[in-house]
């Protein structure tokens, strides 16, 4: 968002003011730069992965825009395989080349070589990115994916109403191609960690709320399975589907996400407790062959008290930004890093 | 319901009578007892499984209450595992710690202990309760569910016009571990057994229908599947998502329903015939390795002769209540038991 | 369509005109033969596979007829396996016997048998046919399937606008059971062949339009995976659902499609450029096990240079029909084969 308190200082008449509501129309030059690196994380407890990750983070970098921004991303491949990125929901008008795809826009980015994408942030919503070379792998197991949330220049009623915002990316892995880079991702292969943006319960982190919040929840389904999530204690607003308003926004308890779909749900703060969100497709909330783990974590109110002695997370420290609801707030643009997502050079 | 009519012969004046109408709003107290049993039940034919089943029963016993009820609900573990029960779709105002989530809202049941679950029956619809204990196990797998349907207060056009009201619980089960309780229900794992009712075909039963009858079919996916059911001869409406009416509802004869989800659709009998109605996801239609099993079941129309010597269910006797179609009718509310679905005690 | 021209040519008076908007009201007679044919198809490269396949060809021929029509099909079975064919989406109002169901609505057609069904084309829309007998196979992985469009009397007014009509049918295969007809389709089995009408990616061919072309996909999930697609560089609107209009259709860039679920989605040629239209499963765009196959084809732009050194399809010669887009052009009613999608005999 431009800076509209500071102008706003600055010029008097209603007119002008008129003129101000335009003022993000003018679209920002944004120039980020990031690098593909071989990067090993935990998705668990000592369940390593060794991943292709976008500035070495799984997710990526949040790239945080204006409906309208002219984006330009220069990619460096720091890994050994070549690779390219797809910004999934960027329209690309009249940029078809800066599409992402290998072989079909632009040749891929070989290891160690550098390649611009330039194109205007249109759409606004809930988007993606992501490589789009050797997709089964890289894209499903590698972790190459993050998110990228384009601010609209009218925001829609309920937009305007949100208080906390949270950017949910769904994954899914298959241990026995950990620690082979450049395989796998293939029919019939198991795939038995799930992750919420990269992190297995009980390394997920509590969703924290007070009563009267409106909770916006940005489910990315960036892996190779599909999800139900389910929220206790609260009927939901399914309200965005891949970005765009719902003509007819409906109430639910449980949504069904697909590769590359993403649904936004707005979630009314009104019923203090201690509340699970975790995926219904129950075996995905395993870690191995471990129960209990997976795609699971909890909405907590303030003011509820932890001390029950059983309850799992009483005494855990939960991760700042984790769901990236510190760097989705309002003026906070760019390219934004997560400390929580970095991993360890691999190889 | 409470009993309008009698009240109504009772009462006279019309200002009277309008205070009928908010005669529902005075809540009910329902309080049931359930146990938790190691229950063997049959798929199909042959083929027994291991279940933990609620009274003894998969599905479990019906709850049906109105909107607005306290319900309270006591538990016994019989069995020689911890155990829960949450009450998917219940949004527990003010009674988180009645939601039945190990660690987070509650210690688990251990075995021989009992617990009680309070809280008021809010919102309205098709709902289901089910452990929350290793649910890619016990949910999953072993049958530990069964439907709660809450009546409205006040019913939507299309539900006054309902002449016939049923529940359809879909699972699937990997036969693998049918004899092994507290193991499985593990990515990699062969789910080979697809139940409606929790039974497969041709154990299903026929839902039997007159010219005229307006159908609710309640669909809830209560296992780790995916399905697509498909129904013939008709094109009905989507008209309940979790329970809540959807604002668009749409016209469709195949609906894709996942882990968790429940749909209620409207099916208008205006088509004399034999129908199917059935899992489209194809490999759900096979008993282990023998196709014409699974989900699939019939809608028989009144007076459409069965005598066709090809027909496979010419002679089969229906059995009462398989959808709980009976204990759905106006006035009947409690905790329903449903003897076509009790297995025989294990171990 | 009745040949209206040739009509008008005859009748002069205004009042007589009216009653030419009624003319497709009268009903075609429309009466087809159809062969079931073991058969020989390439999937891809050298990937064969045998089939059961309507006319020898994967998909089936197109039925193309207009609502309210009266069909009538005789098929004879030249395999040596029993087979039916249910018409998908066809509600058989009086002809529950034509619905194809074999124990339910008719016994078999045998081997060397010939059976004709009849009915009338109602409802509209994009519907389609499969047998009914041991689906799991047949119909999974056996090919048993092709595109049934019923033209509305009234197109609605997005239908009005369309410029280029596409029918894309999604399937899978296990490829263990490729030399093995009357077996396979069980659960546990490895699918990994993926197709768009019968072929995978390189072995697609593109959709070509021009800037201002209003295109239709009419997806249908024809086999037993669920799929993913996205489309790049637009965002399209979902308007029918199993052949039926929405009444809120939606704005997205990737669709949810379940086992015999039909979507036709609506894309505004608004954007020149070359976009990839793919499965989002991502192990769905592997043949085998190599990677950059499956479910994927690319929509040219009319005016875009394809002489990059490193586009896959620069030399591609786009095969005709291949989305039925030829046979769908307004009149064109029958049943219409496909050169494209026929194969060899088998055995």
């Amino acid at each position: 968002m431009t800076p509209l308190p500071t102008r706003r200082g600055v010029l008097a008449a209603g007119a002008v003011l008129l003129a101000l509501w335009a003022a993000p129309a003018l679209a920002e030059k944004r120039a980020f730069e990031m690098t593909i690196e071989d990067t090993r994380i935990n998705l668990v407890e000592q369940r390593g992965f060794h991943t292709f990750a976008f500035n070495g983070q799984v997710p990526g970098p949040l790239i945080h825009v204006v409906e309208g921004d002219d984006v330009e991303v220069t990619v460096t491949n720091m890994t050994t395989l070549p690779h390219t990125i797809h910004w999934h929901g960027m329209i690309q008008r009249g940029t078809w080349e800066s599409d992402g795809v290998p072989d079909m826009t632009q040749k891929a980015i070989a290891p160690g070589e550098t390649y611009t994408y330039r194109f205007t942030a249109v759409p606004s919503g809930t988007m993606w990115y992501h490589c789009h070379v050797n997709v089964n792998e890289h894209v499903a197991m590698r972790g190459m994916w993050g998110p990228m949330i384009v601010d609209p220049k009218k925001p829609t009623a309920v937009e305007k109403e949100v208080t906390k915002d949270h950017i949910l990316m769904l994954s899914s892995w298959a241990s026995q191609w950990a620690d082979k880079p450049g395989q796998g991702g293939l029919p019939g292969d198991v795939f038995d960690y799930f992750t919420l943006n990269g992190k297995a319960f009980p390394d997920t982190t509590p969703i924290t709320v007070k009563k009267g919040d409106v909770l916006r929840l940005r489910f990315i389904a960036a892996g190779d399975a599909i999800h139900s999530i389910h929220l206790h204690g609260h009927v939901f607003e399914v309200a965005f589907k891949d970005g765009h308003p719902l003509p007819a926004p409906y109430k639910a308890d449980t949504l069904l996400i697909g590769p590359g779909e993403r649904y936004d749900i707005i979630v009314r703060a009104d019923n203090p407790g201690r509340w699970m969100i975790h995926d219904h497709v129950d075996s995905h909330t395993v870690n191995g062959d471990k129960p209990h783990g997976g795609i699971m974590t909890v909405i907590e109110y303030e003011g509820i008290p932890k001390d029950q002695p059983w309850y799992h997370w009483a005494h855990k420290a939960p991760v700042a930004d984790f769901y990236y609801e510190e760097s989705l707030k309002a003026g906070k643009h760019g390219l934004l890093e997560n400390p929580a997502y970095k991993g360890t050079p691999a190889n």
